[in-house]
C-alpha cells in the first residue's frame, strides 16, 4: 500500500532554488543513515516488527477496561500521552469510555475538575512514561492510587491501573512489579521519549473505541514507503526544505490547519520540534495557527514576507458525508452565492485563499497532503513527523538518540522544593 | 477598590535600564491620551455608563435559556467570543446550561459532531458580531437557523435566537429586526473588534452560571485605576516594558502559565496582541505556552537568553481550598520529600523555577500577578489585556480605532467562492 501523505513544495520557490535543494540532499541521506544504521539504532524499529502479541494485549484490556469502567484517565507528560490525545480528539471516540487526561500540571482546580467528572462514575488508570515521571505526573500518580484503593479497596484498585513503559527497566517497571498493575511495552526512543506508534500508547484509544489497527497500519505503510533515500521520500522535502527556509533567515514555523480538532496535533507537533535537538543555530521555533480562526488577526504575521515566519499547512481530504450550505430566500446575509456549495468545498476555498495570500507576499509554504481523516492515513502522519523531527536534529549535527539533560527550571524547582525552611 | 492586578518588572533589568523605561514615559502617555481623548474615543468608555439596565436584561434572559435548554451554542469569531469562552473555561460553569462554542470553521466534522451534542437536548442559539459576520460564522448561524425551525417550528424557532450586536447598524441588526429576535448591544470599538467586557459578551457565562457581575465589577475598578497616567499603572509597565524589548531584538513574545484552564485565554491574547496595530516594525509575534507541561520540550527556546524570545508569565493566587500531596510509606517513586506541601505550593515553585532558570539565562520575563481565579480579577486581567494592546498600538505609531482592511486570505477566498466553474 503506497502512502497517502505527500509533501507540495511548489509554493517556497519564492525563497528556495531547486539546486539548493538538490545540494541537501547528502546530508538528508547522512541524518537518515545516522537514524536507522547506527548500534542504538532502534528509531520505530519495533513497526517492522511483530506486533500481534502486543496489540491482541492491548486490545483484550481496552475490551476489560469497557466492561468496568466508563472513564479512563491516562497519566503521563510524554509526547506520545499527547499524541495520543490528537489522534482521539481528530478520530473522537467511538462508543467507548470516555478518556480524560491528567497529571500535566500541579493545579488545584485541575485536580478539583477531574475529581467531580470522577463522581460516581467507574474509573481505570492508565499511566504513561519511559523513564522518571514528571514530577507533574508522579503527584498525579499518587493521588489517584490513594482514590482508587479508597473507592475499590486495595486489591480490587491493583486491576484498574495499568503501566505502559520501558520493557525492563525504570520507576514504572518496579511500580508495577511491586503492586501488581498489568504493565505494557513502549519500545523505542527518541531522545529519551517514546514514539507515539507503539501498541501500548495506543491503549487509551482502543479503550476509546478508535481502531488502533488501522492507525498502526498507515505507520507500517508510512515507514516502509518513507524509508526512500531520496526525495521522493516526503519527510525528506519537509526536513529539507524547512532546514533551508531557516538558513535563509526564517525564525518561526506556524502549522496552520482548518480542523479545529486538531489543535492538539499541533501542539505535540509543536513539542517535537521544540525538543533540543530540532533548536539553536538554524533551528525554527514552532507556533501553531487554524484557519479561518486566526488568520483575520494573524494574517499580519502570516502573510507578510517580510516576517520572520514560514507557514506548513496541514491538508485533509474531503469527507465521505458532505454537508451543504442553507439557503434562504430572504437572504438578509448576503450568502446565496454559496448555494449548491458543501461545507469542506467552501474549507478547501478558504486553505487556497490562505495559501495564495501568503505566496502572493512571497511567503513561504509547505502543503502536508494529509489523505482523508482516518486511522490510515493520521497513523502516516504522525510516523512522517517523528521521522523529520529526527531528520532535522540530524541536519542541525545533532543526535537524537542522545537523551537530554535535565531541564534548569526542573533542577531550579526541585531545589526549591527540596529546601525546607525551619 | 484597588485592583488586585500588578505587573513584576524585577526580571527585565539584564535588558532594559531603569532610565530607558522613564523615557518611555512621554510616549506611553500620548498613546493612552489617543485612547481616551479622540473625537471617536469609545475605548471601554461603556464601563463608566450605567450597565444597570442592561445589565439586568442579560440575567433575566439568561434565566429564561435556562428554563428553555439544556445547551446554549455560541456562534461568532470576534475576539469577544473568545473571550467569553477563555473567561468560562477558568471559572467554570456552576449549574447552568453547557456552552458550546461553533461557527469558527468549516469543518465538516466539527458541524457534524455538534450536531451529536444537540441531539435530544433542547438549545438555544446566540449570535455575536459587531459589524459583517465571519463566512464561517455566517453559515454556522443559517445551518442553526434551520436546524431551530426544523425542531420547534418557525415561531418557537424565534424565541431561541439571541443576538448581540451593535446597537445601531449592521447586518445582524437587520436580521434581529427582520426576524423577531431579542437584540442586546456590543458597544464599543477596538479597531472595528468589540471588547469582551460589555453584559451582552456575557450572556452565555451568565447562562452557564457564572458571576458577571463579578467580573463586570473587577474590569470597573480596573477602569478606574488604570486610567492612572504614570508607571504605577501596570498597563503602562506592560506595554512599555515590552515595546523596549522589542526595541532590543525581541522578536516573540511567549504567555505562560501554570493553569490548564488558561490555555484559551493565551489565544484570546495571542489574538488581541497579533491585530495589525500590534505587529509590524518593532512589534512582537504572540505565541503561548504551559508550566510545566510545554517546559521539558520548550525549555531550548523559552530559557535561552540569545534566543529572541521574552516570556510573559501569569501567576494567579493560590486557591482556598488546598489539596495536600498524598503520602505513600513505600516511597517507590522518592517522592516523600515532598511531605507536608500542597499542590498549589509545589505549583508555586515550579513557576518560581522557570523564572529562575530564564533569569539565569537573561531571559527578560514580564509577571503578571493576576490575584485569584475569580470572576472580579478575571474581570480586571481582560480590561489590563484589552487596555494594553491598545497603549501597544499606540507605541508603535498606529490607530486602534481605524478599522482593520479586509484582509488578502479573505478577498482571495471570496474570489475563489465567487467563480463559479460553468
Amino acid at each position: 500500500m503506497f502512502p497517502m501523505l505527500n509533501v507540495d513544495i511548489s509554493n517556497i520557490w519564492c525563497s528556495v532554488a531547486l539546486p539548493q535543494l538538490l545540494e541537501s540532499e547528502q546530508a538528508v541521506a547522512l541524518a537518515h543513515a545516522a537514524l536507522t544504521d547506527g548500534p542504538e539504532a532502534d528509531f520505530l524499529a519495533w513497526l517492522g516488527g511483530d506486533l500481534g502479541p502486543e496489540l491482541d494485549r492491548v486490545e483484550e484490556t481496552a475490551k476489560r477496561i469497557g466492561e468496568t469502567a466508563q472513564v479512563l484517565v491516562v497519566v503521563g507528560d510524554d509526547t506520545a500521552v499527547l499524541a495520543a490525545r490528537a489522534l482521539l480528539e481528530l478520530l473522537g471516540g467511538r462508543g467507548g469510555v470516555q478518556v480524560l487526561f491528567a497529571g500535566t500540571s500541579f493545579s488545584t482546580a485541575a485536580w478539583q475538575r477531574l475529581c467531580e467528572q470522577l463522581e460516581g462514575r467507574d474509573f481505570c488508570v492508565q499511566i504513561v512514561g519511559r523513564g522518571t515521571l514528571a514530577l507533574q505526573s508522579a503527584v498525579t500518580v499518587r493521588a489517584l492510587r490513594w482514590l482508587l484503593e479508597r473507592r475499590y479497596g486495595t486489591e480490587k484498585a491493583r486491576e484498574r491501573v495499568f503501566i505502559v513503559t520501558d520493557p525492563e527497566k525504570g520507576v514504572l517497571r518496579q511500580l508495577s512489579a511491586a503492586e501488581g498493575y498489568a504493565a505494557f511495552n513502549l519500545p523505542g526512543t527518541l531522545g529519551g521519549y517514546a514514539s507515539a506508534l507503539a501498541p501500548a500508547a495506543l491503549l487509551c484509544l482502543a479503550a476509546a473505541g478508535a481502531d488502533i489497527r488501522g492507525i498502526l497500519a498507515g505507520a507500517a505503510s508510512a515507514a516502509a514507503a518513507m524509508d526512500a533515500r531520496s526525495f521522493e521520500n516526503p519527510a525528506w522535502l519537509y526536513a529539507a526544505a524547512r532546514k533551508i527556509l531557516a538558513a535563509r533567515g526564517k525564525r518561526v514555523e506556524y502549522l496552520v490547519t482548518a480542523e479545529p480538532a486538531a489543535w492538539t496535533l499541533g501542539r505535540w507537533w509543536q513539542r517535537l520540534f521544540a525538543a533540543r535537538g530540532c533548536l539553536g543555530g538554524d533551528g525554527l521555533i514552532p507556533a501553531a495557527a487554524e484557519i479561518p480562526a486566526d488568520l483575520q488577526r494573524l494574517h499580519g504575521i502570516l502573510c507578510d514576507g517580510a516576517s520572520p515566519v514560514l507557514q506548513t499547512i496541514l491538508r485533509f481530504d474531503p469527507p465521505a458525508q458532505r454537508v451543504p450550505v442553507e439557503m434562504d430566500w430572504k437572504n438578509l446575509d448576503d450568502l446565496n452565492y454559496l448555494e449548491g456549495y458543501t461545507l469542506d468545498y467552501v474549507q478547501e476555498q478558504a486553505v487556497a485563499g490562505a495559501i495564495q495570500a501568503g505566496a502572493d507576499e512571497d511567503v513561504p509554504i509547505l502543503t502536508v497532503e494529509c489523505g482523508p481523516l482516518s486511522p490510515a492515513a493520521l497513523g502516516e502522519l504522525v510516523y512522517f513527523f517523528e521521522l523529520s523531527s529526527g531528520l532535522a536534529a540530524g541536519l542541525l549535527g545533532r543526535d537524537l538518540y542522545e537523551a537530554e539533560p535535565p531541564a534548569a527550571w526542573e533542577q531550579r524547582m526541585k531545589a526549591l522544593l527540596a529546601r525546607r525552611e525551619g
